[in-house]
């Protein structure tokens, strides 16, 4: 496994590099849920690239990007074990040298949800993700489904783009008790930690109420609502259920859903979701 | 020569052509500059890539997207005198789907000049250029020195998304007389084709003064005014004396300035400019 900070030298070593070439974008902190990311890409290319970079862009000037977890060499130990023939970590003065002023902007499905929640953060992921891809030049590309509307931002930005390339949606890992594989995890203390289950209960609740055969998306709503408002130590910035392509809320279900929330647990903002349907 | 006008036919065609591969991308009515390009990509490449494509998100709404002269036929017999290996010619649907809604903003340097008269032109051309940059994979890509303003923008997008490839800018080619070649000219009438010279005659006189040992920006602007403002068919937009990386205009011309105008002759916009030292 190679080490790699600067992008000149990894534009040397890219045209030896055995096609195709799968690539897993991280903030690192890695846990279960990057580690099936990287499982995947090892199984389906010949070469695994992994980058780790806490991209500033993405985090609002409220936002915890100072306090945003970091452990590389524990990164390193892991991504070594699951074969990664790559690691691209660069500094942010590489990603973004002074007077950088260029930018990606996905309009529309970027507006609701996370977006209308951090304004901002698409333009920061479209950006370094782009960068990353004209860098690292991958055939494939693979991203959680746990930050379901960043992947279909990605796909945007690819299909309009006319990036040459594939964007593989991996299923979120969980823990047993159900609570989503995030690196924001390690900052709950226990009591938090428990609380924290509230996201998947409530998501779980919508699926058994859809399986029952509700169809109306603002029953779900209230309903998971009632739910986490419970929890003393969760406060819900939002619980939607929406169309999964234009994000758009949904009265009735039709045929799919896309059942997703932003949920603070103490001072750690946690998301999740699931697919009705489709 | 090959004409393709479909995203996903050249993409099968790609992998076959020869490396390295020079792309001049055109908004066609083609003319003596264009062909200097195209010159220049088939000395310096083993396969020339030409794309003609008139961009509808470049022009505003007030501008002459509809008039904007088109020639296809007359085009392609110049395009394959020049031993071009492949056109690419898509339609506006073929670019812009439905729902298209990704954009590149390069902020800054497009805030003045061309920028500050035609807003969202630069969204415009950095987005389909980095279309036609993913669609295309050149090696190297030919810009005209006449719209030097977008030549800025293209090398600051390409430097700052991390484009693996490289910008040629290639000198203006102009008329006997001294006029900047451009597709615009074919709108003028007689007497406009005899007015548009002030253009020609300002930067001129520009150049003059500055040999002369003339520093004070604001001189050449006065005088380059003074000349233009005596022609009765032609209406100034700007006239620039600016540094050529920020394009922020001079006070003292110190090492170098960029010396460009945007002048109206009749009911054409025509610009040009012309390199002061550097």
């Amino acid at each position: 496994m190679k080490v790699v900070t600067r992008i000149q030298e990894y534009r040397k070593l890219r045209p030896a590099m055995a096609e195709p070439l799968g690539f897993v974008p991280t903030m690192g902190y890695l846990h279960e849920g990057h580690m099936e990311l990287v499982r995947r890409a090892r199984a389906e290319n010949k070469t695994v690239v992994v980058s780790i970079f806490v991209n500033p862009t993405q985090f609002g000037p409220k936002e915890d990007f100072a306090a945003y977890p970091r452990d590389p060499e524990r990164d390193l130990a892991m991504l070594k074990k699951e074969r990664t023939d790559i690691v691209f970590m660069p500094g942010a003065e590489e990603m973004y040298p002074k007077k950088f002023n260029t930018w990606v902007e996905v309009e529309k499905v970027t507006e609701r949800l996370e977006g209308a929640f951090r304004p901002g953060h698409f333009r920061g992921v479209a950006t370094v993700v782009l960068k990353l891809f004209n860098i690292v030049q991958p055939t494939r590309a693979y991203f959680g489904q746990k930050d379901a509307q960043q992947l279909l931002v990605i796909k945007k930005m690819v299909s309009d783009l006319n990036l040459d390339l594939e964007v593989v949606p991996v299923p979120t890992v969980r823990e047993p008790d159900g609570l989503a594989m995030s690196s924001r995890n390690s900052r709950l203390d226990a009591n938090e930690r428990q609380a924290a289950l509230v996201l998947w209960q409530a998501l779980s609740l919508a699926r058994e109420l859809w399986q029952e055969g509700e169809r109306s998306a603002e029953r779900l709503r209230q309903e998971m609502t009632l739910l986490i408002d419970a929890e003393p130590l969760a406060r819900v910035d939002y619980i939607s259920v929406a169309a999964p392509d234009t994000l758009e809320e949904l009265e009735l279900i039709d045929d799919s859903a896309l059942v997703s929330m932003a949920v603070w647990i103490g001072k750690v903002r946690l998301i999740d979701n699931i697919m009705l349907g489709g």
